[in-house]
């Protein structure tokens, strides 16, 4: 017999205690202490005890992909999740629309907050060609983009263009390794830069911009070089039909690599007043043609980058009602992290996620709460994150037996 | 923010219940239990179920270094910890004054443990070549030394020349790989052995033992070869400055083995009447010039060996008096052992140990008392020995992030 499942990553949901008492602790959040205590819980060390995921390797290790083996760079995934089609030995990159002087220094790396401008700037880019690779550019949400070249002999071992600072001027990329590809690909992403410069400056909307006093998105920065490579999906794997819900790109493009049909959701946007309903709809009804969904709820991990323990406490409070959603359908529900955020800290930790399990047949611990203290008595006990799926796929009844 | 930390490693603490209790349960600690009441408990395989730990890969293991890749043979520990700067190549080895007769019969494997003797009769070994290896003999505590060959095309791979016992003939050392390596250096220790016994019966000291009817030191066995190379220091790992705080030359050697400094502390004598307060002031005067330090306190250890059941307990009861002087400082304070050493045994067994962790931030569970019982329910887990630093580290904010 097969099931279906769903699994809710909330990103940097997990926390630290703040005069005793973590986020999750605080939070008034009935659906999901019903998951927990009629659930199987546990906690959960993403890629390894004292290694901080990124999210993009986290989601990975989740996912059941050794990081170390198949993480590609962070490009790859943005560029996954922009809804290009990447052919093995692409090098993809994050882009930023940025304003600098005459002299190439940074005046914004932002070009002051793009809002729809960037698809208008991104036609000055249709087929562009740097001797002989493809330089594909896309324009995503506000300032950013990604940026894909495609030709042969490539690599991703190079330097990033962006400074990660303003009122410095724009980095030359540098091969990170001794050989033609790196140099080469160095060198392609230079001569794209400066050429995006004379495109940008070039460009109506930039003109315009000029004469109403904004700033010019006259040069395009770079960064997060990954080269692709098609890996295993999880159909080939374990036999199933798998689909994301997510608002970001980033976990689009991780959910697209491991084989993940993206299913686009008006009004998921990532941010904290994401359209949570439209998700959990999106979700139910993906159930009919697909036997596994991965939700993304991203605005946990905004509010703790902010420090905002309100926001947080307020977010997972959001999150109580689309798993109250969720646990109506008859089947898996799965709810974790890809990595801890603690407010106090206002960058990723170390610290491991709870998780629960919950759906027919579990082994129902005596955990009544989900959280960070709640579940580290739980019945899964303290898992890694590559073992989640595993466990997952065990449930719905795809696992393989070994032996006989 | 980067915080410090204190690791407190005492040496065969754990046990099995006797009547019901363990000796950690029986102890009065207020300090320890205050610890695991404000901490994060749990229990750790220092190398891996099953597994008995020795003392030396026990604390290998428990600084991240996995002992099956970086565990070299004692003598290299005990030489370093004797304050032999060791090069590459070296094979160390722990030595013992013994008394042989005639025929090198073992009369005394420890000449009738000698006291200071030991400075004197080193002096006979100043210089020493044997063929072209140079033999550095260093006489430490009692009747103890370390020797070292040093030279080209040298093995650790060669067997003992101590018999372990006495009424025995001392053995000949024997490669134990077949290659030149091995070879030449057991004949070279077989060389240096007979040496031993001609340079030593020649000291005046001896001589004048002789005249007073006291056993003669005269031979040296040798056991525990090992060969030195330079592993990465936690420095190179982590990041951060790290000092030990230890009576005993193996803990030092180790500590010394992973790029740790040693402070000497006067009254740390590895006994169960070491000066615990000397080392407490010594710990937290490290703390203003290193991140990390490494307390050692060996007394548990001995006195579970003799199966002193009652000087168990009384040596964690003064242990909890370290623990309420270190807990002063505002920095994480971790506590555990190198492994079992069950009263009833009289030796190490391969028991999980228990483990706390108090500082800011962590996710302190319900546990009240530090015990083999009640950690094993504690939020932490039960971890591996080389799971417990980069949790350390963690705290610490030393860790790398996995991706972005």
């Amino acid at each position: 017999m097969k099931e279906k499942a769903i699994l809710i990553i909330c990103d940097g949901m997990g926390d630290r205690p703040i005069k005793g008492k973590t986020p999750l602790q605080m939070a008034k959040k009935p659906n999901i202490d019903k998951l927990a205590e009629n659930g199987i819980c546990g906690m959960m060390h993403t890629i390894a005890p004292g290694v901080i995921p990124g999210s993009d390797a986290g989601h990975l290790s989740i996912f059941g992909y050794e990081p170390n083996l198949y993480y590609e760079g962070r490009g790859v995934y943005e560029a996954l999740g922009a809804g290009i089609e990447l052919k093995r030995g692409d090098v993809a990159f994050r882009c930023n629309f940025a304003t600098v002087d005459g002299n190439l220094k940074i005046i914004d790396r932002r070009a002051g907050r793009l809002k729809d401008e960037g698809k208008e700037l991104e036609k000055s880019f249709a087929g562009v060609k740097i001797d002989d690779v493809e330089a594909i550019f896309k324009s995503t949400t506000e300032h950013r983009g990604v940026l894909v070249l495609r030709g042969a002999g490539l690599s991703s071992k190079i330097s990033d263009t962006d400074p990660h600072a303003e009122n410095v001027k724009i980095l030359e990329s540098k091969p990170l390794e001794e050989n033609k590809e790196a140099r080469k690909t160095s060198e392609i992403l230079n001569k794209f830069t400066s050429l995006s410069h004379k495109l940008l400056s070039e460009n109506q909307l930039n003109k315009m911009r000029e004469k109403q006093g904004k700033l010019q998105a006259n040069i395009l920065l770079a960064r997060g070089a990954g080269a692709y490579k098609k890996i295993e999906s999880l159909y080939e794997r374990h036999g199933f039909r798998s689909a994301c819900v997510a608002g970001g790109a980033l976990y689009k493009g991780v959910a697209k690599a491991v084989g993940m049909d993206v299913i686009y959701v008006k009004g998921a946007n990532a941010r904290v007043d994401t359209d949570l309903n439209a998700k959990a709809r999106a979700a139910r009804d993906a159930l009919k043609k697909y036997d596994f969904v991965f939700v993304h709820v991203k605005g946990t991990d905004n509010v703790s980058h902010d420090g905002d323990l309100n926001g947080k406490v307020k977010m997972i409070e959001r999150i109580d009602k689309l798993v109250g959603e969720l646990m109506k359908s008859d089947i898996y529900l799965i709810l974790t992290g890809d990595h801890s955020t603690p407010v106090g800290l206002k960058a990723h930790s170390a610290d491991p996620v709870p998780v629960v399990i919950h759906g027919k047949g579990v082994r129902v611990d005596d955990v009544k709460k989900f959280d960070e203290i709640s579940c580290a008595r739980g019945g899964l006990g303290h898992i890694r994150g590559l073992e989640l799926m595993p466990i997952i796929v065990g449930f719905m009844g795809y696992a393989k037996m070994h032996g006989s």
